[in-house]
Parts: structure tokens; sequence; C-alpha cells
């Protein structure tokens, strides 16, 4: 029987629809369960930028910093994708608390529930078993390295940087997870080209041997490409950098047959923020056919990870199993097979979750 | 009927082997169109290295400059993926190689057999019907910028940087392509993060409508890397910078059903250079295992873009075609139907493509 204090941070597009099914798994848990949960919201994105001209404005961050966990959406808007120019940029939001917050873990387990074994395009055979566990550095490499133009704004630049006490902080905790699943741990990175990527192979060898229960290998982010489609199951955790994890887990989120399934924890330093790794996604925004399930899973990681209530983690993913055993599907995950009465929207699928809990 | 001088540099580990075959239909070429073509050879990577100190000796580069076009094989060697502090690299020897002959833009065409239509990890139903020709830029980008270490050596940087002149002069070639395609562009770039993705974005954008026939869209590299599995039809020309290129591509080969499938064109101010996509290959080198096809369709696309000689080009893949439709396959493409003796080694799977020419 526990309090906490959950801040929830919608942002942009679907991010609102999604992080609402969120909260009231997480709402329900805290009475199944007995907890009191309080909560408080904040504005962050293209939402905030409308709002006060900050994509994270200083109140936002204050009340992250203060909460014991962020439930966040996703941000951006198309407006700035088609303006490569603007200067103020709702990502700027979530970099911005990335950083501040010291969130440099971003962990993304990438699994394959049984049901959906139909819904991805990569063949069932290949897929079964699949279970990865990706960590993902956050607050280094080129995304916050210095960037600009010279030459009169003919060219263009951008700073990668690792120093050896990142990469040695967010290794140990890959090194740590590899001990409690099947011993296996993959570094990727570009070692044959770019520096950073000498000095991430470095650390992870110098490391390696105060585990030595644990199975290194190291590839080639180009590989690694080729390999998460090609053999998915000879994965168990995967470390790499900012850049090299954003494509990857992209991509793999075409194992767990969608990017509406995955959900990623942020850690750190500090408070603990919970997000699915898909984005805003304008295109379906206001139809109410998002799927739900990565934020409902990302609340789940914040059960678990943030308040050590691996019971009521347990309960939610069970709960989404148990939905997607009865044979409901939101669009994304649904396949020609899917009987049209089963396709549910995003709070009929929240609703869905709600019934098994 | 013409002369030409062909520079053959197989470099390191199954370059040696699948260069040879590539060569040999080549020789054939020649004799059954009635042209001479002369050939010369060079060292690159760790066989020049070892043999010289330097990854790319200066009478390779000489050589590589007086050719009328390279077919070109591999570089690397498990040493120095293990010693990420090694000063001299193999791949010194391919990065130095595409900066001096001006290789900017590098062509990828994935396409898919019909028949290799079973050997992908990906649905048959998915993959049917992809043909994607990638236009990875090969001279900038974090490959080529400053890199070194500070702090003590505790602090590695790279420095990824791009011109206008640079992005217009790739992002053109891809234009043209994809106007006598079928008309789509897609642009893959991170610009809601790193600057040298805001100025290509930027760069695409002023010059696109000097080609209002073609559909331009603009991809993030992670939506990307993503959709290239879940939809890869949607795709007809994609064109990107040297990293994502590099990623994208190889996570690519899953759709040609293997990486020994994929030839490259590599084109600029002067010689073209061909090769495959994959790489060394160690651990498989010496078996006589490797696929010849990527080095073979990498003669094929030689014939066409460096000599004009279409129809001798033609001839090469429709000769791979019958080689695949009558059942042979070395053992990347090969499936749990295909019968033990049709699965061939490297000079015997070149062997079946000669008999066809
Ligand atoms: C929105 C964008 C800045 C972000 C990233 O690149 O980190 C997103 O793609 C993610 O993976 O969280
Ligand atoms: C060997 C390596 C330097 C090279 C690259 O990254 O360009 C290779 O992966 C390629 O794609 O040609």
């Amino acid at each position: 029987m526990a309090t906490k204090h959950i801040l929830i941070v919608p942002g942009d597009g679907i991010g609102q629809e999604v992080t609402a099914e969120g909260k009231k798994i997480l709402d329900r848990i805290a009475a199944k369960f007995g907890h009191t949960f309080t909560y408080d919201d904040a504005l962050v994105g293209h939402a905030a930028i409308e709002a006060t001209g900050d994509p994270l404005p200083a109140v936002t961050l204050e009340k992250m910093h203060k909460a014991d966990a962020v439930l966040f959406g996703a941000v951006g808007h198309p407006k700035y994708d088609n303006d490569p120019s603007a200067k103020v940029r709702p990502e700027q939001g979530l970099l911005k608390m990335r950083k501040e917050l010291g969130l440099y873990a971003n962990l993304r387990p990438i699994k394959l529930f049984d049901e959906l074994l139909e819904a991805s395009s990569i063949k069932p055979e290949i897929l079964r078993g699949a279970d990865i566990l990706f960590f993902r550095e956050l607050t280094g490499d080129i995304y916050f390295g210095e960037k600009g133009r010279k030459n009169n704004g003919d060219t263009a630049f951008d700073i990668a940087e690792y120093s050896r006490f990142e990469v040695e902080r967010i290794a140990r905790k890959a090194f740590e997870a590899a001990r409690t699943r099947r011993k296996k741990l993959c570094s990727v990175d570009k070692a044959n080209v770019i520096e950073t990527s000498r000095l991430w192979r470095e650390v992870i060898q110098k490391i390696a041997p105060e585990y030595p229960d644990v199975e290194v290998e190291h590839q080639f982010v180009d590989a690694t490409a080729m390999l998460l489609i090609k053999d998915p199951k000879r994965f168990d955790v995967v470390v790499t950098a900012n850049l090299f994890g954003d494509i990857l887990t992209d991509e793999a989120s075409q194992i767990a047959g969608s990017m509406g399934m995955l959900a990623s924890a942020s850690i750190g330093d500090g408070t603990g923020v919970y997000e699915p790794i898909h984005g805003s996604a304008h295109d379906i925004t206001g139809k109410g056919v998002a799927n739900p399930l990565a934020s409902i899973l990302s609340a789940a990681l914040l059960l678990d990870i943030s308040f050590g209530m691996k019971a009521e983690s347990d309960a939610v993913i069970e709960a989404v199993d148990k939905v997607l055993k009865a044979g409901f599907r939101t669009g994304d995950i649904a396949d020609a097979k899917t009987p049209k009465d089963k396709i549910l929207g995003t709070a009929a699928m929240g609703d869905q979750v709600l019934a098994q809990l």
C-alpha cells in the first residue's frame, strides 16, 4: 500500500488519446491493489509551444522533478517537419527533458505477444520466441553535441560525442539486465568508421571481464539492422548509442507486430519517464483509432521500474494478453482474418484491458 | 565492339572468391559480344596493409584512376574489429578510395528475384513486387568529418558535415532516376534532431519543383527503418546520407532475400566502382561457399553504367535469373525445400551463370 504521485504528460497528436488509456489503467491498479496514486498533468511539445512558446516550460520540468514517475505521450507536429529551419520545435521539449532529468538509459523491450504472431510482416517461424531488451543511450551522441551552420549557412554540421563515463554507465545497466535474462549482450556500434564507436567498443571490452557470466558480442550497426530481421532470436540484450538505438528499435517494432505495441522506460538519475516508442502520428490523430497498448504497457513498466510493483505490473501485462487472446485488435494489429467487430478504437481497447483487471 | 580496361580489386576475405566469379562473367561477355576487355589487379584493405603497410597504396589508386571501371570485392579483417584503437585499418582503404575518386553516389538496387520469394524472413505477400533503388551519399557525413579524442582520451568525437552542393548533386541523381522509374522519391533524414538533416531537407525541398513529375516524400530514418520491413512496396527511389544509407541498405538486403544478392555501383566524378554490398565475411572465407551473385550482378551494373552496355548487362541478369529458375542456390539463399544437390559453392554457382551465357 503505497502513495505515489504520477505526472501525466500527453504531449501532441495521439499522445493525448493513448495516454488517457494508460492513466485509466493506473487508476484501476491503484484501486485493485489498495494504493493511492495522485496525478497532475503538464504540457510539452507543440501543445506547450502553442500555450507558452516553450516546448518544455519550466513548470513542466519542475513538476517532473517532483513526481514519482512520468507517463509521457509523444511530441511532434507536421508543421515543423515541413519547415526544417524552424528554430523552436516540439522535439526540443523531449530532448531537453531527457537531458535535464538525466534519463541516460532508455529501455525498450521487444516482445511478441503470441497472439500477434501473424500480425507482423516477418514470418512467424522467424519470430516465434523472439524477446529482445534494448538499452538505448539517451543523453549523448549526435543528439546533444554542438550543431549549426558555417560558410554562410551553406554547410551544416553536427558533433557526436561520448565520454567513457557515459558509455560505462549505460553498459553496466545492460550487463546487469543480461544477467537476469539469457546472459547474452550484443553491443552495437560502427567502430570500423567512427571514433565515438571505437571508444564505445573499448569501454565494453574493458568492463566485460567483470561480468564473466555474460557472453558479449560486438556487431556493426549495419549488420545489426540486417540480423534483426533475418534472425531476431539471436539477440537477448542489445546496448547501443542514442542514434543507432533510435533507428534499430523502430525497426525492431516489426518483431512485435506493430509500433503500437511498444513501450519504453527512460531512467537515470531522477524521475523515470515512461512512453510509447511511437510518435504523435498526426495522420490518425483525433480519429480514436490509435493503439493504446503501448501506453498501457508503458504504465506497466512504470509500476515495475519506478514503483517496484512487480505484481501490479504483471497484472497489466496479463490483462493485455487476455484481451489479445480474446481476439480484440486495434487496426494496426488486425489482420485479414480479424472479424470486423473485434477491431476496436482507442478507448474501447482501453476498456477491454480495464475489464480484465 | 569496344575496348575497355577493367581493374579487379578483390580486397579481403570472400572478396577474393566472389570477385573471381564476377571477372569470369565479364570475360564471357567480352567474348560473346565481341568486346576486348583488358584487366589488371591491385591490392586494397588488409591485403594491402600486409603487403605495403598502406590500406590504399598509391599504385592501386593510380590504377583506379586510369581504369575504365573497377570491380571491387570487400575489405575488413576480424583483427581490427577486436582492436578498436588500431591506427591503420582496412576500411580506410575503401573510404579513401571513395573520397579520392569522388564517388559521391552509391546506387544500391534492391530487387527481389521471383524465385527467392521464399528465401527471405519477410512474408512473400509483403515482398512481392518490391523494387527499390537506393541512392546513398558516399563521400560526406560523419564518415569524413574530423574525428578524435579529447579530455586525455576520455571523450571521443565525430563531426558530421554536409554542404548544399554535396546534397544537391546526389539529390539530382536520385530525382533523375525516379523519373525513369515509378516517379516516387523518398528522402530520408533525421531533420527533427540533427542540423545536417535540416540542410538535407531544405535542399530537397528547394530543388523538388524542378521535377514536378516526381512525387517527393520526406521520412525520418527511424520511421523508414520500420517501413522498409512493414511495407517495402511503398518505396521507389530512396535518397539518403552516408550513414543512414549504410544502415538502411543492409537492412533492405532482407527484401532481396540475402545480402549475398546485392550489388552496388559507386559513381561520381571519375572511374566507377562496382561492388557487392556484403563485407569480407571472414567466418566463411576460404570455404568456397560465398554467394558470388552480388559480384556477378555488380559486373552487370558495371557494364550498364560505366560502359553503356545495356544489352550485355541484361544478358548477365537474365543468366542469373535462369540459374535461379533452374533451382540452383548458394547456402544463403537456399531454403528447407532446396534439394541438397542444388546447393552450390561459389565457383560452381559462377559456372552455372557462365553456362547460361
Ligand atoms: C521524436 C524524436 C526526437 C525521438 C528521438 O529521435 O529520440 C523519437 O524518435 C524517439 O525515439 O523517442
Ligand atoms: C566497410 C564499411 C566501412 C562500409 C561502410 O560503412 O560504408 C560498408 O559497410 C559498406 O556499406 O560499404
